[in-house]
């Protein structure tokens, strides 16, 4: 039940160690206060090790590469492996550099990743080891549709084992997938593209669910994404006349703090494919 | 037309690379997608090249500049100028400590730039080398009035001269000046003083809009910051009781959001001068 | 009277030098304009002896620190002390890393404080030299209730007369003291813990105060402390339903914006101890 992971979340509280981008890391702490964990956002060398271990959950973000935090990222994520805390990457715009692509194919040699989500370009770029995302944006030619929906999710499940973690690609419609099973979920909102670090905030949240429920990777994934959509959809019909995407984003911090397990529960579109 | 300058952005849909601060930066994405363009922020210099490359428009914020980012700003400018990608110098503080005047004049001898905007303090400061820039904020011994308007415009036109760049002086009064015409504008709200950004998120939005218009920067610098002034002014309006300076920066970039082609035409108070 | 410290900030605009971390600075930028101070970010080792210099206070606060910044905030630090500016501390985090107690406990040493403000946990560690703290809250078992308050105010006041500092803990309940004078303070509402940067912008409108208030550091630090608190409490009453954590930052911010020195003084709820 996607609402019981939720409801986990609330209850376990879990401190969630963020390596992550200046640009939208404010939004990430308070979503991941809004939904019920405990942000530190933490990248210095000098002590990721310590403040890992403090924590039940890593999540790295992509977003502002550079050379002082990369280090940083393997030596956080070797020690969350040794602890078995689950790691989650976000590969913000892999594919647009040489730098990005090799630092994100190096992270998936030499960590092991509980759940990776991007959106499908540069969840494609991963894949193949190169691409053509235009920026933090996916490209108009890999947009997940009706008609490459299931050669897409037979992507992300191939791509799924390869790397042995949850794949989540998000756009319009998400794909939620481990080896097997997959949740294609069509909640959310166009204006969800026109606010900066949706998906940084929505990474941020998987990692405090998926800390929540390591019993079940590949739900608490789903439900994180279903929250998301569900409370970009509210927030969304909260605007009034003259209010946009600035707005728009404190009203979906503001769904999540209120978000209970059955508006979840009962908010959710998907279907398993 | 300046209405026409705002529908080329929505149009064109530029994305632009942004090198700028750690204060700011939420905001400036967030009003880049407002006015229909798309960001991108990286500083690293193992990648500004490239970024750099696939965005048609270069951004550059020296607010907390930094010497990890200052070889990043003269790398990604080479390139944007070897590609005619055109950049936009915000040289925030620059007066207020020698590095930034320093990294100032170099970025002014090495680069060439569409358009440089800074407060009068600021661009006093660049132009003469040196300053009394009181940390971001103008210095009231320099605050454009109607008595030294003239004055100031002429100061305006011999710096686009000697810089090639068009010149945008922004305060209560806001000057756009290459070396023959000139926008005196008289739009905007002083509440605008008291969020910090106002003045970042104008220099990425003029980066958009004349990345869309490349035929015509002086309009677009123009538009741009009749713009900004046209929806601190509609901000301001709609301030309920007891809301103030935070609120009042969601709803300008909530009215950059919505703002049409024709608001603008009609809203835009200015004189050629 | 603690509303005059609020009127002084006003009058006298006081220009905040913050050295400090990337997930909060806006919000500290903000909240700083909001009470009617300056603010500038300025971390760079190049520069911030000039910066601080032109300023009347100094903020370090410890979130997100690494080791390009530390030097700075020594660099600074003995500038403004050699200036008699004030320099207060906020000590995010320390005790859950070596590296974080190391330069706090090496900041003490080396620099003289005006006001160190932080959670019981944070101060614990700081007056201990380790510490429980969970990640950026404080720890359950330090909590400060009726029970404990004598005890932690005998603390403060032992740790104000090491340091020489006015010592903020903040929580549920507040203590400000120095050696002889303690103000318990009942203000604020519990959602702002669940508002990434709370104790942040606290801090820095503490540098306010004190900077616009160089004669009665104690009761400006208790003024500031007030001012949020009630700020707090009356954003939490204008939350609107579907409203949360992301709205009420705001609104603190607007309320900061908008208070009165008479609704300070009214609404501050203090006993001495």
């Amino acid at each position: 039940m996607l609402g019981n992971r939720l409801e986990n979340v609330r209850k376990n509280k879990p401190l969630i160690h963020n390596i992550t981008n200046y640009v939208t890391v404010n939004d990430c702490a308070n979503i991941l206060l809004a939904c019920g964990a405990s942000p530190i956002m933490s990248d210095d060398l000098g002590e990721v090790e310590e403040i890992t271990s403090i924590c039940s959950g890593l999540n790295i973000n992509m977003g502002t590469l550079n050379q002082h935090t990369i280090p940083s990222m393997f030596l956080a994520g070797k020690k969350a492996n040794e602890l078995n805390h689950p790691i989650i990457l976000d590969p913000v715009g892999v594919g647009a550099s040489k730098l990005r692509t090799k630092t994100a194919l190096q992270l998936l040699k030499e960590l092991r990743f509980a759940v990776i989500r991007g959106n499908i370009s540069e969840i494609k770029a991963l894949a193949l080891g190169s691409g053509t995302t235009k920026g933090v944006d996916a490209h108009v030619a890999d947009i997940v549709n009706e008609k490459n929906l299931e050669e897409t999710v037979n992507f992300a499940k191939k791509f799924a084992e390869r790397t042995g973690a949850v794949i989540g690609i998000t756009g319009a419609i998400d794909i939620v997938t481990n080896t097997k099973e997959a949740y294609i979920i069509r909640n959310g909102h166009p204006i969800m593209s026109k606010i900066t670090g949706t998906g940084c905030m929505l990474t941020a949240m998987i990692a405090a669910y998926v800390a929540a429920n390591p019993d079940n990777i590949l739900e608490a994934t789903a439900g994180a994404i279903c929250a998301m959509g569900i409370c970009g959809e509210r927030a969304y019909d909260r605007l009034a006349k003259e209010e946009g995407n600035s707005s728009c984003k404190n009203y979906i911090i503001d769904q999540v703090y209120n978000l209970t397990g059955e508006q979840l529960e009962g908010g959710a579109r998907y279907e398993m494919g």
